[in-house]
């Protein structure tokens, strides 16, 4: 792989993120994960839409996280989302959730996806066309 | 109308419902309401999946909420959906959610969904047939 | 009233706040109207911490939304929060969500605070004397 | 380890649970997580509340989740909640979210908490006194 693929996304912790600790609870970093991956695709022009567009849904089958320090309300964070190649038909990165401004890893993450063809909801053991055209782009 | 139709539907309040104040955050009642509405259509005979297979969706237009008392997590309360009648092609209920076994009145609510035909999006300016029928068999 | 205090807040889709109508769920309005007030105090210096180390709370005591048109996953749209002023002890305002770039209005809402000592837990019956200057500042 | 400490757990899927593909978003899964360790909670007698009430909180630091099947809104599901036994300061526990009545395997995952003292806000690493009773009893 000749370049990491690395994409940086702002976030503002909502209120309505924090539960009863006082702190961002944790399944909502599944959210800021998804955030990471929808800016990722932005950046490097593989976007969910186009996705859809080729006849594919992506579903997430694997996700991991790991805190290590609190986010509260209000806060400002960072999402940092990187692209983990892979030989097999299946999207997968990992993620770093920095608070800032003092730069404070706050969670780690990773997730797999798939690709699924919308015209007959089948799993796709291949690589997608579009998808080898992609990594022959960016890797 | 002849009758009251109401139904009460058990809660028990999740951790990840709460926010930083330590209680149910405000935004989630409304996923409290949504409870009422499926109990009341399972306990009626008018659930969503029956509204599909007729062809409609019935989405929201308006929703109302206030706020009494604070619910923790946890803590158990019953949701309770009061159908209101209307000459309008629009599903009208009220809602009161009380902690329990106290039975404080927490909150309460009130929601109004149209019929759209999912064939053409189109909103619905009459009652559906099957609507007419279900209030004759019940008002 | 000499001056409308109106914030705009650019606010971007998540993928997890639609539905299976495939549209932002009626309830994640709440959220954003919640963006929209975060938005509007640090722009006019009236931010939730600030009133926290005044040693009160804001709940919400009411909300009403109203839906006009579907917003997706993706899609960009700006939250408009107007401060609505009140002889009461009360923070009032009203949201325009409005979908971007064509500027449809999406949806309408008002939502009403309280305040509340933190450290009796009672409810303040008259403005507290910062929220009395703010507003001889602002209006 | 004397005995497998399972403890089942009705669930029904909320239309607000689920996205825009149709199904349950997947960062949801770690709320029913949450549902089956509450309810293994009250079932072997280590709820929430006693923690706390031993002054601990005992935050997530890691949580796994993998996606078999999907779960559509109104469905019926079982939350399996494993205890896995380990001599570290940490409560584990493995998930399997079957769909009813089929009993389909939906969703499997792991968690991993650890306990902090509310008084200094410290990691504990060794056992508190209250979890190894606890343990003593049920192992």
């Amino acid at each position: 792989m000749k370049n990491d693929l690395i994409d940086l996304c702002p976030l503002r912790v909502r209120f309505s993120e924090t539960d009863a600790i006082g702190v961002v609870w944790h399944g909502n970093y599944l959210r800021y994960f998804e955030d990471g991956r929808e800016s990722f695709g932005e950046h490097f022009g593989l976007p969910y839409v186009d996705v859809v567009k080729e006849g594919y849904i992506i579903p997430i089958v694997e996700v991991t996280s790991q805190y290590k320090h609190s986010l509260h309300a209000g806060e400002h964070a960072t999402i940092e989302t990187k692209y983990i190649d892979s030989p097999a038909a299946k999207i997968k990165f990992e993620y770093n959730i920095y608070k800032e401004p003092e730069h404070i890893l706050c969670a780690t993450g990773t997730s797999t996806q798939v690709f699924v063809r919308m015209d007959n909801n089948e799993l796709e053991l291949t690589m997608p066309e579009f998808y080898e055209k992609w990594r022959a782009k960016w890797l």
